[in-house]
């Protein structure tokens, strides 16, 4: 596989967005008053092609996988919560599974590197790459093939969304360890300086803060690779992470819409969009996190969340609570009246 | 009736507070990474006092009623605009419908005092006080018996709703002209200068903001009333803001939760909170509009909005959208399982 070549994903034809602009003026509100939906509006009519949009069958994908890195004490949380809070989202007990509930999604949850047995009769789907990975304080996080594979296989099981009718999907993580991959990427992806680029994750006091800042600027200066965005992501990346990557990338180019998650999915998305710019229209920021960092990063990439709620979960919890909005755009482009229809003075 | 003892509003009482919050620390999530979902969970379960909250039969009341000062050109819209929105609230083609519709609200219309006359067979709710009110350029916009009528009517229809079995209202009005009415308010409640207090409403420009601030400083210059709430309520206030000032007292004297919409709405629950300050544990503020002056007035109640949007529709749309992520944290209370019996590791 050739990253570089093996994702062509067309930028939206713009041909129809007079006809979109124009119909979303019509509608029987001032003009620009419903603000952010009418954005949303435009741009999924424009990824669809389409003045009258559908979203079909929404997914939740979270991609698990454990991280060397955890061997150095970056994280408040044991290694083991990988794995076991995999099985509170099999036992639907998690903060994903009653958002997916409440919002109809499906929730696929993947196993691409978790440093444990999971069961293989929960619906856990199996494309593990390896037990976790290589610590990148020595070495780096996966080889080049292993990185690979992980692109093909997040690619894989969107298409497998695809042909299962969905053309809307969030993308979620479980992987003790992943906020300092994210932070190495954002930092070395942007040139924002890393102590910009670290927090607390699941809940680092100052003190912890600091060890791990100190760990990633360490793993940061032991880095030999050749600075290239592919490099990048392999020499640090998590498994989940890189597989996230291919999803997103084969969303794009399947035309789907992606829902954009918290600090770990956005740093994501800013590692395929350094592989794929043309990614970025099909993105949809769904919340601005409490993570240190992810207002930093969403500003560079000039991104405007659609909420800002505090939220430090992962597990596409951000993006599913956004899934609403976006809903709400599309059916006020297919079920709201017109001016003339409606007989309305039309005052603008 | 007396407005100052006829809303006995109770405060909700604290002392299930530690057990909300100890149930809330022991859902299976990083300590506070739901965010401001976790501190709605708190002011929902204090609101009906239990650690297993819900949320029934939601409704959205729009009362909608005409203004005299729009004869001084205030408005982009002309009044005929009030009751041809009405009439498109029937026929289900406005925004506020397929929001009542996404979400599950049913929508009721009310005439507080539009000057027209709206057909009596479509289930509009005729609770009409007077067609529209005086031009508060030279008089107040309607009289302390008309005032109380408005507060008494909203009342009522509030406790019909409770009847109907619902616990969490929005309010939404429709009234060309109201923007002015908040504007004064606000200046006179909170003491902001009006010229912080005016804005676009459903589209000036800046050259008709400046005569719609001339037009409304002038009016404040006229004002030759006590100062009391009360009294600047009566003599700016729309009817339909004055109605749901007594829905908001209403419902909170109920225990529901008010689900505060856009800058009118915000105007009203000042001056409902400026009648009777216990009024505000009930509220849930639902976004900040884009009107000018919306932004300033929730800072200058300590409000902070679930969503922002720049919407400026009016019609309880911003408070509709934000239902979602308050069925989120009564969810999250409900279906969320502890540490403890989904034996994961508790890492804080």
């Amino acid at each position: 596989m050739d990253i570089t070549t093996d994702f062509p994903i067309d930028l939206p034809d713009e041909t129809i967005k007079t006809a979109l602009i124009d119909k979303i003026n019509n509608l029987t509100k001032p003009k620009g008053s419903l603000g952010r939906l009418e954005e949303l509006a435009l741009q999924i009519g424009l990824i669809q092609q389409t003045l009258t949009p559908a979203l079909r069958h929404p997914q939740n994908i979270i991609f698990a996988a454990d991280h060397g890195i955890v061997d150095e004490g970056v994280s408040l949380s044991p290694k083991e919560v990988t794995w076991q809070q995999i099985s509170n989202f099999v036992h639907e007990g998690a903060g994903v599974n009653f958002l997916c509930r409440q919002h109809g999604f499906d929730l696929k949850i993947v196993d691409a590197g978790v440093d444990y047995d999971l069961p293989r009769d929960k619906g856990i789907i199996n494309l593990k790459v390896r037990r976790g990975t290589r610590n990148y304080l020595y070495d780096p996080a996966m080889t080049k093939e292993e990185a690979i594979l992980c692109l093909e296989r997040g690619a894989e099981i969107v298409s497998h969304c695809q042909t299962e009718g969905s053309n809307i999907l969030s993308f979620g993580e479980m992987g003790i360890g992943n906020t300092s991959a994210s932070s190495l990427w954002m930092s070395l992806l942007t040139d924002i300086p890393l102590e910009q680029c670290v927090g607390a994750g699941s809940g680092l006091d100052s003190e912890g803060i600091r060890h791990k800042l100190e760990v990633l600027d360490k793993a940061m200066h032991n880095y030999t690779g050749d600075g290239s965005p592919a490099d990048i992501i392999r020499w640090f990346g998590g498994l989940e992470m890189v597989m996230a990557i291919g999803a997103m990338l084969q969303a794009a180019r399947l035309k789907m819409i992606i829902l954009v998650d918290g600090f770990i999915m956005t740093s994501c998305l800013l590692a395929a969009s350094r592989l794929h710019p043309e990614v970025m229209p099909y993105a949809i920021f769904g919340h601005c996190g409490d993570e240190a960092g992810h207002r930093l990063l969403l500003n560079a990439m000039h991104a405007r969340p659609l909420l800002d709620l505090g939220l430090r979960l992962g597990e596409g919890t951000g993006a599913i609570c956004a899934y609403p909005i976006v809903d709400s755009a599309v059916r006020m482009l297919n079920e709201m009246d017109t001016f003339a229809h409606a007989s309305i003075t039309k005052y603008f």
